[in-house]
């Protein structure tokens, strides 16, 4: 398959078959990527930031680790990563988010909004989203557990690989947020192997 | 209101209106309870780990912290606590986490299948069960992002109060796994005043 593009501030939705490898690359640097997974043959099965912390009992996840859904199976294993920051605590940024931290800016739909729009051929509603996998995002916790929001670590051509474990019904999304991509909205290629 | 007792390694299901405050009461000591709640009007509105970590920009939660919703709305607030030690990262014991972690122990249905017997009433599913708010939870990360499951610091008669800030239904348990409460199942107490 052919690298595709997601523009700026846009998300794709697509089906990845068990076995199938998905590279997610950051062609210009500095940008974040939410990713989503659903189980194709029944989409209330869905990745879990909290079941993936207990069984892989950390919360910082590179290769080797497993996303798991919220009926504890594997949907992906993450095969390759050459940048090792990303983030899975902090939900798609969205017309609520853009409202309380960037109260002088535009509003926008944010990841959450286009993954709405991307996923709704499958009749997945926005009540059925949830935390994302954010790639490359940068999300430091301070020793008492705060949460800052710093520019990603990814140079341009930068990519994480993620191997299907089940059929999946995929949303994955170039971020539209100011602070996870340093102020600049670029794009996010992705392509399909196997 | 008389305070109501939930027996170890079971769950309770209440209702709470807007305004009344919660308090959650470990009655002996080093044990958890796992806390879930949900808009009455529309119980696919339910607190979200992330959106409560994206507003609140932390993942340690105490006195005047607040718990949000997937649909970024303030569900509850949290007026006092005594202990300062809860988690929001890690899911509900199930079976699942029973043969993965405890393998040699005989299985239980956990935390999980108590609250979705609790919260059936209500017609709300397994599938529909997130992240908990686990008070007294004792989930330290070390600097790469570990996470440990170590006994609760709580000791006899040490609580958390948290008030309703919508109509919620409110699912409550008595911990059911080993190293959340250090090998010992214990009672939770709880009381609704207001």
């Amino acid at each position: 398959m052919n690298t595709q593009r997601i523009t700026p501030r846009s998300a794709a939705g697509f089906e990845l078959r068990a076995g199938q490898l998905l590279t997610v690359v950051d062609p210009e640097g500095v940008q974040v990527a939410d990713l989503l997974a659903f189980s194709r043959d029944d989409t209330r099965e869905v990745i879990s930031n909290g079941r993936t912390f207990d069984y892989e009992e950390t919360i910082r996840l590179t290769t080797g680790n497993r996303l798991w859904s919220n009926r504890s199976n594997v949907l992906m294993t993450i095969e390759a990563d050459n940048v090792g920051c990303h983030d899975f605590l902090l939900t798609p940024c969205s017309e609520h988010t853009f409202r309380h931290f960037y109260p002088d800016k535009p509003v926008h739909r944010g990841c959450f909004g286009n993954l709405a729009e991307a996923l709704a051929p499958w009749s997945i509603t926005p009540d059925a989203i949830p935390v994302a996998f954010n790639c490359f995002m940068n999300v430091p916790l301070n020793g008492e557990g705060k949460v800052s929001v710093l520019p990603p670590i990814s140079k341009a051509g930068d990519s994480i690989s993620l191997r299907a474990e089940k059929d999946l019904i995929v949303g994955l999304t170039a971020c539209s947020a100011y602070d996870s991509n340093g102020g600049s909205f670029k794009p996010i290629d992705y392509r399909i192997d196997g």
